[in-house]
Order: C-alpha cells, then structure tokens, then sequence
C-alpha cells in the first residue's frame, strides 16, 4: 500500500465550518419549525452587479461562435486583466506593480494553498491567531513548524512583532475574523522585521474593498520595501460577489527571492510562473471577464453600493450588541464583527445557546485559533431585514440568560 | 532568504509547448508573410455546442438576482453535476461509481498536478514514456524517483508492464501524444500489476470521448479490481471544448486506501476531499451548469458532433501522412496522430524544416520523453480545409526533402 504525506494525519479531524455546519443541521433536524438566521457565513447574498452580469453574458457569446471562441487562456491570466489589476488596484494609489507580477487565478483560496509548493518544509512559519484557519491547516500538512502570534484586544488584533526570527509570516487585513485593519506604522514595523531577518510575509487582503478610513492602508506595497519581502493575496469574492464564479489573482513582485540547499538566489515570480504552468490551466474566460468588468466605472459604482450594504449591515449589528452590553470591535472597515462572549462564556457554549434559544447562527471565536476563546464572529453578509431580526433575538435572549 | 523546494532545481528550463511558441514567433518575426498553420496545439478550435451556450446564459442569470444567486459552492461540486458524471459516464455503461467518488475541478490539469499532495515524496513513480510532460515535472518537483516505461510500436505505445514494484503508475489512454489506445486485456494487466504490488494507478482518460471501437474501455472501472487500485482523471476540455470554460472531475473510490508512517490504512477518499477543502473553493458555478448540460440529451448529441468532425480531421491527416509515405498510428480513437520522422531525422530537426519550409508547426516527439525521439504529433483540432491544407504542404516538403 502506498504511503500518504504524514501531515494530513496531524490535521484536526473537522474543519470550523464543518463543524457549525454538522451542529445546525442537527439542531434543524431536532427543531424543523425554528427559523434559523445564519449570521456565520462567509459568504456573500448580494446578486452581482448588472455591469458584470452583461460582460458575463457576452464572454459566454464569445464562445458561441468560431471568430470569437477562447480555448485554454494564458495561464497567468489574460494580459488586458492583469493590466486592469495593475492600474485599477495599484497604479490609481501610487504603486508600482508590473502585470508580470500580478497571477490570475480560480481564487485566493487556492493560491494561498498552493503557494506553499514553492517552500522548502524547513521553512518556520508565524500565523497571527485568531485567523482563517486555511493558513494553519495547510502548513500542518507540510509538516511546516508553526509559531501562533496571539493578537488581543490591547494591540487591536495586530499582534506583537516577535523577536524570533520567522520564515514565513501570515498576516490579513483587514482581518477574518475579528475584523480588524492594520494601521500603516504598525505595518512598517511587520516589513522591517521582515527585512531585517530575511522573512516572507504572506499578505492576505481579500477584504480590502471594505476598507472606509483614509489612513489605512490597503495594499502592503503602500510601504517602502515590501516589494523586497512581501506576496499579497486578493480575491474578487468580497470585492464583487464572486464566490461563486471563482476570479482571484496574487502578486508577487520580481525583486522576491529565495534559495535553494547551493546557496543560488531564486526569483519566487519565476517559480510561480512555473508552478502554475504545471499545475493550473488558467482561471475560467468567462469568470476573467467578469472580473474585468468590476474595473469598469458601472462596475465600480455597482460593487461599491453592494460592499456599502454589507457596512451598513455591520453597522446594525455593532449598535445591536452595544445595546446587548457585549464589547465588539471590527466591522468598520471589513465585513466582520468581533465581540466577547458575555460573562465569559465559552463560545461553543454560546453558539448553542444562540443556535438553540434564538435561532442565530454565529461563529465561536476558538475556530480561528486559541486567541479566540470567549469571542464570536457575527458577518454582515446577511440581508438587512434579517440582521435587524437577529440582533433582536439576541438582545432578548441574552436579557434571558 | 528564505528556502525553496530544492525541486524546482531539478526541473527542466523549459516546457516544451513554451520552446515551440518560442521557435514559431522567432520564425515569425523573421518571416511575417508566412501563413503558418498550426497542427501542434492540444486546444479545441470548434465553438461550445449551443445546449451549453445556453446553460451558461442561464447560470449567468441566475446569479444577476437574489433569489437564484449562488455564493460559495460545495467545493467537490454540486451534487446534481456529481450524479449527472455518474449516469452520464459509469452508470450507462455498468460501471458502479458513488457521486461522493466523484469530485469536480477546475479541470484534469490542476488535479493531476495537486494529486500529488496526498502521496508521500518517498513513493515511486511509473510513467509511461512518451507522455503528457506535466506528470514527470510534477513529479520531479516534489522529488520522487521516476522510472519510465518506454512505449514502443511493438506495444502498440502501452509499455511492458514492468518487474519492478513501483508505487505510482500514470496511465494515459486514449493516449497524449501518441494517440493509442489500450486493450481490455492490457489494462487487465496493468490491474493486475498494481494489485499485487499495492501500487495505485493515475489513470487519465480526458480524450475517453474520442473512442469509437466498442472493445476498448472507456474507464479504468471496467476492469475488475480497479476500485481497489485505481483513480480517474476526466475533463469536459476535450469532450466538450471546455479549454477555456475549466471544468474537470476525478474519481476516488472509497475502497482506495493509502497507509502513515505508523502503519494505519488511510482513505484517499478522504484525504482528497481534506485536501480540496483546504485549498480549493470548488468550480466555478457556470462552468458546472455549462457542464451539466454535456449531458443533457442535446448536449450529447452536439458534443458528439464536434468529436466526429475533429476524427474526420484525424483520417485527414492519417491519409495525408500516408500519401506522404510516412508511418503513422492513431487517430482513430484519439484527437492525435503519432508519426515517424521521414529518413530517421532527428524530430526537433524536422520540427524546423516543417516550419520553415512548408509553415507548418508540428510537436517534436521528444518533447514528451526519450521514446518520443524521431516521431512527431499532429492534432486534429484545426479547421478542417486548414487540415487539408497543412497536409498538401506536408507532402511537397517531404517530396522535396
């Protein structure tokens, strides 16, 4: 019988969503009539803006007829996306990004998986906590060495820059889940660790687009040198709506290099381009010029309305658990809502007693790691009329317990 | 500066279809009257069958409104694709498969590259040689030992299934490039082999639909004990041109299993839907309704058509390079025809003679491994007068060779 990579048989049994998953389905089982408002979802309800719609429409005629059919795509991405990219995402703030560095692909979900091909398993690695889970689970399937960097509530969830010298730095902002944003100093302080010790920082940016406050930063190409230390994620899942349809793209800046055992400097651009040469076809036509069209002036109104929406929602939800006495952050500039248990609870505790006296689905803070014992994360992903309902519910059931 | 995988090291400078783009744009550039036709390219030229035109709109629709709006799919695809792969392609031919088996993708490339994620790097690797190139790069990345199968005409270019118990086969029928299939008997042997070797079969039938002789088999499942020791690759991109639209699946049977350093049985089942749900989000939803409707009963009829006229291109080029006096196979049951070099010549000579004196781009046999030296393949994905066209240049270069 042939032999597995070991480190799948270090990976927790049950993956957060899973878990919240398997505990709903059975308390719908046991109570079928309760209405269960589902306030844990990462995932976007808005439909996709009309602009987006229509390009859709017409990459999907494009392949109708022979003049106009596109097989296999670059598989770095079309050369009129990745362009739009640079000059929609970072030119129009001042930042030099070159389309060769800028990777399409199905998702930065994938790409953030995928990207540790590139990395040698000697490489440690340094994981804010509380965070997506993805960053542990696929390190731990490579055997990687983890160092959890606990962000609280006195450092506003960005964490302390460690004194240890780490190969591989995780960060995301503004942050799933506590929704937090990484104030330009404190991010100048992350890359001059990086630079000072010959670190890679994985720059998860996926909810960039909820980004309000002027000061914060929203690509960490803002900071002088993170070209020389940094890869930065991006996904059009949260900026349009694109869960379903799959666009995301990564950037990786040609100065980056790493080494092999000789001591050779290697470009990552380089490596990228061969890995995904190898192990990807391309993101779907039809869901690249979708993407397209977010840059367009429609499409930008159009997505900014829906993420508007989404703030607006967050902002219900804040107001709803001050009102409820429980102390929440985030929610300001990203899709999410932290907040603290009440009188200390534990937070599976509390998801069932939500899920069983309100009927509100949340997410308990411990998913995204051990810095996230006692909290939960609420989403503003919800329609309003039902966020409104929810933040009733807990109101009174909280006034209950 | 942090570690790569010493791998990539290891890989060859460059991939092949990048080394022939490279030579046809240097003759190009030198040449720009030259009307060249390309008879080396895998992708489809035809335009996608209008049932699926039609999906696609729909798909496309659904997300533009609320109440049909899909986010964030189940990442190993919608069950009602899952069970349409099912009927569609095992259940009508006797073939049990659980739609839980089956996991849909962006495509069979991504898949066959990822796959290897599961599998520990101390394993072994067959291949098949000449093969599709992805499968040795991927594998030199990671750093297995390879051991290829040279495939002869002898053979009929399915290989002598070897003495030595190696831990990974790929199996590629109908085959890239050489277009061969593989007997009922022969892929018994090759059962055979892996059962009592404890070896596992990656066996890719993304060309399965181009089969027309009722004896040979469509699927690995055919054959009795392949559950036990076999996983399937598939892909909507030759079937149904979806080079650009990526969609594929792969099919794991329960009974698979792999086993940890400590001796425990693993399902790969399990492992792979671990794997997908860490770093994949599932395929894009208009893709997935695109696919479905492969199998509606006007999807079938339409695809099919496509199929039949790229054969017909094939028994174009088939004639052709007989009239030419050329030795060829396949073509029959493949989208591909592997032929000799005129004389012995060397392949990549011949590449350049073809090139530069009859505008013709063809793929050197050695680009797919050391048994591909002296042959050639041509694909019969062009436009059909282009075919014939490309074929009339052949012989008159060769004639005046």
């Amino acid at each position: 019988m042939i032999r597995i990579k070991e480190g799948y048989c270090r990976l927790e049994h049950r993956y957060l969503f899973q878990e919240v998953a398997r505990r709903v389905a059975a308390f719908h089982e046991a109570s079928p009539e309760t209405d269960i408002i589902r306030m844990g979802i990462g995932d976007v309800t808005l439909p996709i803006a009309p602009a987006i719609i229509r390009a859709m429409h017409e990459a999907v005629d494009d392949l109708s007829v022979q003049e106009r059919f596109h097989g296999y795509g670059p598989e770095h991405g079309y050369g009129w996306l990745r362009e739009a990219v640079v000059q929609g995402d970072y030119a129009s703030r001042g930042i030099t990004v070159d389309p060769e560095e800028v990777f399409i692909s199905d998702g930065a979900k994938s790409d953030l998986g995928n990207i540790l091909d590139l990395f040698s398993e000697e490489n440690t690695v340094g994981i804010i906590d509380p965070v997506y889970p993805v960053y542990v689970d696929t390190n731990v399937i490579d055997g990687r060495r983890i160092k959890f960097i606990p962000c609280t509530e006195d450092d506003g969830f960005t964490g302390e820059i460690p004194d240890e010298k780490l190969d591989i730095v995780y960060l995301c902002y503004p942050n799933n889940p506590t929704g937090a944003v990484i104030s330009r100093a404190k991010l100048e302080g992350w890359v001059d660790y990086a630079l000072r010790n010959g670190s890679l920082i994985l720059y998860d940016s996926a909810y960039e687009a909820f980004i309000q406050d002027p000061d914060i930063p929203h690509s960490i190409y803002e900071i002088e040198g993170a070209r020389q230390c940094a890869m930065e994620f991006r996904s059009f899942s949260k900026t349009a709506g694109f869960t379903g349809i799959r666009c995301g793209y990564t950037v990786i800046p040609k100065e980056l290099r790493g080494r092999n055992r000789n001591g050779d400097d290697v470009s990552f651009n380089a490596l990228w381009e061969r890995r995904q040469g190898c192990k990807f076809n391309g993101a779907s036509y039809v869901s690249q010029r979708g993407a397209y069209a977010v840059y367009s002036p429609d499409g930008r109104e159009q997505t900014r309305e829906s993420i508007r929406y989404y703030l607006d929602n967050a902002a219900v939800i804040r107001e709803g658990l001050k009102r409820a006495g429980l102390h929440s952050s985030g929610g300001e500039n990203a899709p999410y809502v932290w907040a603290r248990t009440p009188g200390g609870m534990d937070d599976w505790e509390f998801f069932d007693v939500l899920l069983k006296k309100a009927g509100i689905v949340i997410t308990p803070g411990s998913g995204f790691g051990k810095a996230g014992r006692g909290y939960f994360r609420l989403t503003s992903f919800s329609d309003k009329a039902r966020t409104i309902e929810a933040m009733d519910r807990l109101y009174n059931c909280i006034n209950e317990l």
